[in-house]
């Protein structure tokens, strides 16, 4: 299983925002949607093997995360507003309590960045994608990363200081994509580029 | 100057859509929306050195093409909504026969895909991105491909036959990006980061 976190710094934790302002009133869930599109979208086909998990830490109702399932999802299209709206039954399920499944393969569970962490470090390796890590080719030269691994990443914002330390208690490995600082849902193309090409 | 080619196969070639349907209403122009996503922003930066073009051959009046340019883009953000905006204003100066630059760094033509291949092979290796090609890597190892290139591609649809026959008088390269068949977006960002490798 190839699962991605990423950290919305300011992204919206209820569901009152406009499907025709994504980047200006949802905190940038913008830069999510699009992570959403690299985790899961293949040409005619779905990516089965993966898991998201977005950690939602803006107003009003910090923390949240949303966990999207791969093997499970269904209703799911590439483009930007139909995914917000999928994403905003989730945030109105959650806003009423109803933690758990909101439609197939989408779930808003009151998790913390930290709670997600000791979840997937359990049975996968933690691995920080950073601008000054070793380079992905080499570390999958050197360490593999064919298994179970958890690629962790911000959204338009780096991790704060406090979120590193959070990571660090989870021994992560420190991997960069390349010569240039990409968008979050650019890097996760690259890497999906690079463990599909283990294999 | 790394150049990207994308055939919208059904693209709209009037302004004449909702910019609440994008995958709906205008013939996939949302896959071409990700592609400009794609050639142009990097974290905090954008892509100067590149050029997209947008092969529109979608009804009532195609072809048309759109032609954006890293060094002089202004204005552009990285949702799909705004960016939609934008291609529509030129749009709207194409049905009025306003042929040429529509907001800093987009234009409008009215021109085929052989009419700008026609343009690019002048300066540029053709390169064409296919499932069957030769792997990227070897690619770049044998071939270079860190000069003037042009890459072509499709949008959620294959070239048709008589697309690849217009190509062939090109004498491409053709190349793959790896073990999956990736959404044109995603081609684009494994190019990024293999062409940017090269420097």
């Amino acid at each position: 299983m190839r699962r991605f976190i990423v950290i919305g710094h300011r992204a919206a934790t209820s569901a009152d925002f406009s499907l025709n302002d994504l980047s200006g009133s949802t905190g940038r869930l913008d830069v999510l949607l699009r992570c959403i599109n690299s985790s899961f979208f293949l040409s005619n086909d779905m990516r089965r093997d993966v898991e998201l998990f977005l950690v939602l830490q803006g107003q009003p109702d910090p923390p949240k995360t949303l966990h999207l399932v791969g093997s499970e999802l269904r209703y799911l299209n590439p483009d930007e507003r139909s995914t917000a709206a999928l994403l905003r039954n989730a945030l109105i399920k959650g806003e009423k309590g109803e933690y758990g499944k909101s439609t197939p393969g989408i779930y808003i569970y009151r998790k913390s960045f930290e709670d997600v962490l000791a979840e997937c470090a359990g049975h996968s390796k933690i691995i920080y994608l950073k601008e000054d890590g070793k380079d992905i080719r080499d570390a999958i030269r050197d360490a593999g990363l064919d298994g179970e691994t958890t690629f962790v990443l911000g959204d338009d914002k780096d991790l704060t200081d406090e979120e590193e330390q959070i990571l660090e208690k989870f021994n992560p490995l420190t991997v960069s994509l390349g010569p240039k600082i990409l968008h979050s849902d650019h890097c996760i193309i690259v890497v999906q580029n690079e463990v599909d090409r283990i294999h």
